[in-house]
């Protein structure tokens, strides 16, 4: 399996390190602590005789004063390492169903994921997040966020998983994630689009940009891996871990960035619902759909998700644990159809080779989480959130636009997030083309020995 | 392997769609938000200028109200999420010890777990949680509850676990939610009974209502599938995720629902405790019983956790560490010495097929906690507690019922427990003898290949 | 591979009740509630009216009033959670990676992770804890101090991985806890050091603790069982879920007992940063030290976290993410260095036997952090800090000392640190050497079936 092309032993250093000391350099110009990290700025209405001595001795601490339990610490970090472990377990694990791939699955997972949110902080810095001083102040909320976009990487990283390098892995994450940060830019600041849980930004973004990357790269000769590109029993078992991991701190992952109290509780909760009504029908189909009624892992390890990525948008809105319940369980059944009949046409017809079928996990459910969050803000009355209006709806709240109004910018938000992802994968695709990055051979596609000892 | 009765290819679809739709429509007509999930009602005391955006970008979200921090989610949602990754990480993996039925443990886990907590939320609410306005009140205390209710149903999987189809484990939940729900109300609205952690409710009624079941499934013939009745080296190691997440997590199972404040704390420390001591005479006991001294995986994989259950009802008391640590000490003890002695004198002279040994982790184990609970509310002063009092036993503080009746109360919860598992599993195992639902042959019990492609 | 000197049949049995038994009666004897877990001390000044039943039912619980809100409890048991995962997850899978010792690398870790956390809260007690009354108070502060004085008996665990008896990692555990808690001790108590993530006394305590232990228990024929020294395929994958979740929450590990408000929040992110840095120089380096640029994964389970180590002590202070960055990157750098250069010269020249490689892990990058921290302390002015000096330099703060001298305090613990441990590693390694404790044979270490069925 060794071949000259795929020797990393210069390539993947360089690049490493040079990614790396630019990152560590930007930090050092643009980035600093902001009113929860800081130790001046956070205090600094502190009483100067109150006593908040700490470190790791046995002491009783309960001599802190009521700001430092207002610090945001305490009410986002939770979710914070709910969503990470979505991230590097979550994801890591879900692709290590390969039988002779584990390695690459949660290996390249870690190492694309360690690069985008450094990468990250400072794209959503520069988009949203730079103050009058001209600096990128970062927290427990900007950790979140670069979590996020970095999901949206390793989606597409499922795209073209077994396909690509660890250098080719590294070169996409850096542009998908400014791509990202500029995307979600358009619909968060400048539309004032609702997406909490990321169906658009993070979803539908991740696949498509993928999806397209793969049609770029395509493979005719792929067949000659096709042996490998299958699990094994305890494969499919590793899976299981990412995927259980995924189903349930994804009530985390959509609530991690709403607004403090009751939208915070309320996405969580709607997203149980609607992950528990994605999983029966998940099976329902599963079954159903085989000729002699056998569930298929590949559907409980993905479809069972969908009800998490379909109340993305809406999880944070009025839904109810009723309406979750139905959007959860049409995004089960849409992606168990999507991975039986619709990625066939889609490898045979459109050379799309979707190896984790991100097109049935992430991009239909992303779009139905889309348009479920356009026609929730359109048809729930804005009476029904009271005074909480202001948390979900910030716009409509003010007088500044109709219900009707922030719909309609829903639904463009869902156009524009397709084309800039499809547009973008494009591009990135063709340069992903340079041979100079040390892509397998057809014949040596979902293996770890080409970059693994 | 495949046999035309045990083909789920109509009724598993047909059994989870009209389960689903009828859950979605109860939940339509009966469920709303609660206090604290209801945007509305949750501000309606908010001062209109006061803003709290939110969204996932990188602001400072240090504007929310104190409102906002008393939301029940922050109180609540950690140890919820403890909760949920013990019952489908940790009851999963743990009976993932078969080396054929990796599949099953956690894809049927998976499934009905889905099922029992929608069914659990409509069944407790229904009990417990209908205010005034005759709607059912939902929030992260309930989702808690509906988990917990859940765990009782996994316990009684492990009764059965490798000799049912997952039709009779959905049918198996409907009934047994039910029943909890029932038993529960007794205990804890009529009988003012404490179980915060669920010695009885969860552990005792799980382990009894599974183990009747399993008698009237009793299968003469099932040493046709012994050989697959045993684990192998990674089976194993699978099996020890799930132990040490149960093992780890118990402190906050077991204070997930307590008063806020000290009692969360304190049921917390005191299971921790008990586990840790119980781990100890765990791995004495395992060597002491063998042979050659060498541990068994099958008592490391379960007795060490018998320390959680039996600090489930007293926990929360004044029970002191040192107390806790005889408890969870005793504990180990018991559930070794029955997975060595007991499991084969019930399989032999009372046709009972244990397959994870229930009766040693949940069942003995439960009992004790229950005994331990009425003890401790009996021989604890009430004046240890203080002011605290009102918040482990309201009704001895409000001057009701004195300890000695309180603890009369806890005892004879016990038996009621008793009864209604041992009466509800006899009913519900004849249901799921019904020839309909497709339960594997003697040869095929054990393998997943029966239900998984 | 049975030998009637491994047989544990009644040795492991004896020194575990032993062990328990007097655990238990000096709990009874020294261990009370703290004011966060005593029920009566909590709500002393509980107002009698209010009304804060709990039980698990499904009633809203908005009822309790703030000093519930304030129990330590809320601000500790995440991050508590999150190190007992490291714990009993982290260090235990991480170890999993030898092809037939799976079973003792997470039953061991287990069985001495559940003696060392019991008996550190009576060290550790007894040295920073006892009040007034002459008693050791405890609650969630404590149990995390425990859990870290065990992660530095397992860094030991893991120089002598395969090659000692349940019976002498016991042993050494007692002995380890006791130490650690003199060096804790002069460290924090007696300088006034900071050292919250434990470069010094958890990282570097038990790496140089462990490597003298190994020292001593030197085997020359060691090789008879070089074979099983290796990892398999699934192994690494096993052991990769240990790498992940220590990754993960190490942000949690190195600000779990900081002061609340900024300095958690602070410590948690520096952390992240770190650990991102340190990813990807260990990648570059795992490529470059390798003939063929085929990533190791041995540098990737192990030296991607020595950005966490390294991050130990400094973490808290105004070291921002930049500096946290550059601290991870020449972590990453030192640790593959480590494991390619110089764990071979130190078996073959100092016959140091170091398994798992902890010196390239743990005791580099301790004193990396020990180092980092000292600079810190020097160079960062305290007007940086402004009234958040006292959280985390307290004796700076009071004006008792001046940045110099807390500087070289932190230079003069490490000292300390390595003395202690490098001359108690050598008492306890002779200690080890006692026959009866039932080592395993050249020829069989690295191997489950010594000690397991």
């Amino acid at each position: 399996m060794t071949d000259s092309s795929t020797n990393m032993r210069l390539k993947l250093p360089i690049i490493c390190f040079i990614l790396e000391i630019i990152l560590i350099i930007l930090f050092g110009v643009l980035v600093v602590y902001d009113h929860d990290t800081d130790a001046k700025v956070f205090n600094k209405n502190m009483k100067m005789n109150s006593s908040t001595a700490g470190g790791h001795s046995g002491h009783d601490s309960g001599t802190s004063d009521d700001t430092d339990y207002r610090n945001d610490f305490y009410y986002r970090y939770p979710s914070f390492q709910d969503v990470h472990v979505m991230i590097f377990i979550g994801f890591g694990f879900l692709m290590t169903f390969l039988q002779r791939y584990g390695f690459s699955s949660v290996g390249f997972n870690f190492l694309i994921a360690a690069l985008s949110l450094q990468w990250a902080t400072l794209m959503q810095g520069f988009f949203h997040g730079l103050h009058e001083d001209g600096k990128i102040h970062i927290g427990v909320e900007s950790m979140i966020n670069a979590d996020f976009c970095t999901g949206s990487v390793l989606i597409s990283f499922g795209a073209v998983l077994g396909k690509t390098s660890p250098l080719q892995l590294l070169i996409m994450a850096v542009f998908e994630v400014t791509l990202f940060a500029i995307n979600e830019f358009i619909l968060l600041s400048i539309l004032g689009t609702r997406d909490a849980g990321g169906s658009m930004t993070i979803h539908t973004f991740g696949a498509y940009f993928g999806l397209m990357v793969t049609r770029i790269l395509y493979r005719p000769k792929l067949e000659q891996s096709k042996h490998k590109n299958s699990s094994v029993y305890h494969s499919d078992l590793f899976a299981m871990i990412g995927t259980i991991y995924l189903w349930m701190f994804w009530p985390s992952f959509n609530s991690a960035v709403t607004a403090h109290g009751d939208p915070q509780h309320r996405t969580a909760m709607n997203t149980y619902y609607s992950l528990a009504a994605c999983t029966l029908s998940t099976y329902a189909m599963s079954a159903l759909t085989a000729h002699d009624g056998k569930l298929d892992m590949v559907h409980i390890q993905n479809a069972a998700l969908a009800g998490g990525v379909a109340a993305g948008t809406a999880g944070e809105m009025m839904l109810t644990p009723f309406g979750s319940m139905i959007v959860g369980f049409l995004a089960g059944i849409i992606s168990v159809l999507g991975f039986k009949y619709l990625s066939p046409i889609l490898e045979a017809k459109l050379k799309i080779q979707d190896t984790c079928g991100v097109h049935n996990l992430h991009g239909m459910p992303g779009i139905l989480g889309a348009i479920v969050g356009a026609v929730t803000a359109a048809v729930v009355p804005k009476e029904v959130y009271g005074n909480g209006l202001k948390k979900i709806f910030p716009n409509v709240a003010s007088g500044e636009r109709e219900t009707s109004y922030q719909a309609g910018m829903q639904a463009i938000s869902l156009v524009i997030t397709l084309a800039i992802a499809i547009f973008g994968g494009l591009i990135v695709g063709f340069i992903l083309k340079l041979p100079v990055l040390g892509a397998p051979r057809d014949n040596a596609c979902y293996e770890d020995s080409v970059y693994w000892e």
